[in-house]
This record gives C-alpha cells, structure tokens and sequence, in this order.
C-alpha cells in the first residue's frame, strides 16, 4: 500500500488532518521529566524519549500522524538520535504514521543513503519513518533518490516549496520569466506527485510526493491547491506561528482531503498556557496535551468536512 | 581565533587546500575491515570507524582537513552517527579541522539546534566539527541562526551556492531580473562573509561563512570568486566528478588562498583502481590513500602557489 492510501486512511479513520509535531526543548518539557539544571545529553535524551512517548499515549487515539523535528535530537549527540528512533517505532506500533523531519538534501548515491536510512516503517530502515522532508535547492536529481526509496519501501517524501519564515521570500519568491521559484518547485512536485499515486485498488488522488507549504499565506495556499491537484500538502505554521483553521481551509478538497496540518508547541506546551494551565495544572500535562489537540480538531472540522472521496 | 584564521593557518602550514572527503560505502572499503555480505548496521558502523581513523593516520600529516559526509553514518542509524561523533573526535586530535557534510536547513530554534548539535570543535559540541554545510533554500533567517552559533564557537558554515549536479541548474540557474539565483545567494554568503572575517590580529581576508561552489562550472567560478572576494570556496567534484587542477584553480587569489578543493573517492577507494590497484596490491589501501593524496596534492601545487598573504 502506498503511503499516500496510508495517509488517507488514516485521516478518514480519526477524521481529521491534525499532525502533531514532536520537537521537545529543554525548558518547556514538564519538570518532572527533566530537571534542566544540570542535564547532560543522555539524561536530556531520555527524558526526551519519555516525554514524547507520553504525548504519543495521548494523541494516538485523536490523530493520524506525528512528525518528530530531527534536530531537537541531534542536538544531543548520539543519545538524542537513539531517543529519536525508539520514539519512531514507539509511535509506530501505536498506530500512528510517523513524518521526520529533516529537510536532508543532497545528490545521487549520498541521497539515496539519507533516504534508506530514514523512510521504511518498522524494521525496514534504521530510522523507520513512514515519511520525510526534504529540501529543493539541490534540484530534481537531488529529489529523484529519496523518492525511488520512497517508492520501493511505500514510503513518503515531503518537498519544501513555500516555507511559513519571513526570510523564505529570499529565494522562494523570486520571479523568473514570470513565475515565482517556488512555483517552479511546486510544478515539479506536482508531476512527482501525479506519477507517484499507485495502482488500483489503492489509488488515490494523490500522490506520495507532497509539498511543505506554510499557512501564513492563505492566498498562495489557494493558488498552490489549484496548481498542485494531486499534491498532499504539509502545513506548518498552525497556533504558535499563527495561523488559524480557516487560513488553511483554501489547501483542502471538496472531500476535506488534501492536507494535514502540524501544531506543535501549541500541543506539546499547552500545560503552560492559559486556559489549559489554570484548568489541569502543570501535574497533569498530558491533559493539557489532549485539550489541545481536540481542541484543534474542533477547529479545523468546522471548517471542512471530512468523507471518503469518490473513486 | 576564528575558522576562517585556523583554517588559513592550516592550509599555510601544509601548503596545500586538499580536504579528503570521509565517504565510507559498503562494497566500497576494503574487504579486510567488512564483509559486506552478512553485515549488520553496528558492524558496519565499527568497519566505517575504522576505516576512516585508518585513513585520518595517513592523511593527517599531508592535508589540512577532512569532511565527514553525515549521510552515510545516518544510514545506519544510532550506531552510524556513534561512529561519525568518534571520527570527527579522532580526526580534531590528530590535528585536522573537521567540515562536516550534512547539508542541514530549518528556521528559527530549530536551526539553533542543529548548529548547537553540530558546531563546535572537541567537546563543546555534541558532533565536535569546526564547520558544517547549510543548504539555503528557507533564506536569510535560515543561515542566521547557523552564523551565530558559529561566531560564538569559533566555527564555520559552507551555504550551498553553485552545487556540480545536473540538476542543480533547476532553482539555482533561474533567472530573476537578470541575475541567477545562486547569484542572490552568492552575494548574501558574501555579506555574511565580509562580516564574520574576525578582529586584529587574526582579522583574514576570507570570513567563517563561506560557499560551497562546484568544480564542474570553471568560467562560473572565476566570476564567483571575482564577486565574493571574502568567501571561503568549497569546492566539490575534483577527481571523481570530473574536476581537474585546472579547473579550479580560477577559485584561488594571487596567495593561492579562498578555497579548498574536496576528494573523496578518488582518495579513499584509490586501492581499487589504476596504477595505485597494481602498485600497492589489496592489502595496502593506505599506501594507495597516501600516493593519491599527494598525487593530488602536486597536482594543485602545479596550478596555485600558497604563501603567506600580505595584510
């Protein structure tokens, strides 16, 4: 089964497109895990280990996919990527479809090294994700290794096109003969997608090439849909860097299909804002955690309805 | 001292810009350290280690620094990047500067954490290099968080500007107001460069952020390095890859300095090709590693002469 009829099934089974970011910091993780004083690596690590595992416990029943953030793990050296795999397959054998995220790029025989070391669930690669990010600067050669691997192993990739930060207008929004870079990019993850979505009867509108595009521009998420029919869309950027359900509306189909949304902060952390603060205290973290996510969901099912497409 | 002045110092002292790539394959290394056959990832892994220390003794006394390719440490999981943390420490004690190949990129915190992971000689980073590889397509706030971390640390950062693949030309050739994309890059690499060259006495005409530009492209690396004129080169594709001394000799200044030029295979795996195959024999892959590193090393003394610069 291709990751793309993976994804979808599992957004039609917990109806709803909410991804939930996995990125621990020293400092916002409960205390209980981790006195942040005097941590070295390995302590931090497994505290890591456990912290992301207890959201894991709580969100596997409410949500399709988590999307652990790398660098907060390699951060911490060998321990911290320990930690990383072990909540990979953790959260894997809780159901849950597992997104790293990288952005690795490179070319030829080194991409395909990044690609078979990252994508394949359970045993099938050391790191074991169903999916991961990737950057575009390398070009299409640089693309082509991560998804041969995603292919072979019914795995996922996810390609940067327009990124939510201010300083992605950079490059990103630079116009030649017409057409901005990241469209250019967008096109071509469009036919990556178009020719990645797999024989019947799993088939599905789209394709397992996706595209990062930020939710802090609504209107370009619009264009993007148009642009883009068979791209799944990766959509950072929800709650902490501001961006509301109905700024991410325009990147779903008719089906409420097409997208998934990642929160992060505002999930892993809501122990630490209000309402949730006032309301669970910080002994009961992982309630705020599950008040978090539902609420999200809310959010977003009042904006699309989500139902299983027409063949 | 900043990179940019230590890595000056070390090409001085060795009189050569050779950076020996550390690329290990399976299949590729000698039989003796692993048989591929039936190997699992740790042995693997502690064959990578091995071969890699064994080619920093030959090479450490000839050359000014080595770049570990992180991908093919990733490859293998927790026990790939032990072995990678082990070889970058081996190689700082045996007196090489270490630019790690990882080609990293996120926004924010999270590029905070991969700089804080990877940047930083000996044990004031989890990873211990002295400068690692960004990739720039998230723009300017990406870099910044990698160029800050670096100043703090002494360290170095190599944004990818030109890279040598095909497929490269597809974002980075793109022309926006009659000026390539890489060219946007290039010139805010060297603002960057121009700002991180240091303070008397160590102040170098080259800053700690420098480029990393292919060998494939001679004519654009002559008008790179007349438009970046304080920007370290990176230069791959030399050997392998089809670059010769030649060819990259347009990327150094009149002191033959402001670049070094990365083997990797062509180093490595030269006990597997002629003469050094029929020379040496199998079972001394070494002496093949040091004939090809000096051969290199002749071959770029032919083109560029390295002295001391003038203030």
């Amino acid at each position: 089964m291709t990751f793309s009829a993976r994804l979808q099934a599992a957004i039609l089974a917990k109806k709803n497109p909410v991804l939930v970011g996995l990125d621990p910091r020293v400092g916002s993780i409960p205390d209980s895990l981790c006195d942040s004083g005097e941590a070295d690596p390995e302590t931090i690590a497994g505290a890591f280990q456990r912290f992301c595992e207890e959201v894991i416990d709580v969100v596997a029943p409410l949500v399709p996919a988590v999307k652990p953030q790398v660098a907060f793990f390699e951060q911490y050296g060998p321990s911290g990527m320990s930690a990383l795999r072990n909540i990979v397959r953790y959260a894997n054998r809780q159901g849950l479809l597992v997104i790293l995220d990288g952005k690795r790029n490179d070319i030829g025989s080194t991409a395909t090294a990044y690609a078979q070391g990252m994508i394949g669930p359970g045993e099938s690669s050391p790191w074991g994700a169903d999916a991961i990010t990737v950057s575009p600067y390398l070009g299409d050669d640089s693309l082509s290794p991560f998804v041969e691997t995603a292919q072979q192993r019914g795995g996922g990739v996810f390609v940067l096109v327009k990124t939510s930060n201010p300083g992605g207008a950079m490059l990103q929004d630079l116009i030649a003969e017409g057409k901005p870079v990241y469209r250019y990019v967008g096109d071509y993850v469009q036919s990556l997608a178009e020719k990645t979505r797999g024989a019947e009867p799993d088939r599905t509108r789209y394709g397992s090439v996706g595209a990062v595009v930020g939710a802090t521009w609504p209107e370009q998420l619009r264009d993007l849909r148009a642009a883009m029919p068979n791209t799944w869309f990766l959509i950072p950027g929800f709650g902490a860097q501001g961006g509301a359900a109905k700024d991410v509306s325009p990147a779903f189909d008719a089906d409420g299909l097409g997208a998934i949304v990642n929160n992060s902060r505002g999930i892993l952390f809501a122990y630490r804002r209000e309402p949730f603060a006032s309301r669970f205290g910080l002994g009961h973290w992982q309630k705020a955690v599950e008040a978090a996510t539902r609420e999200m969901i809310e959010q977003l099912r009042a904006e699309i309805k989500i139902e299983s497409p027409q063949k």
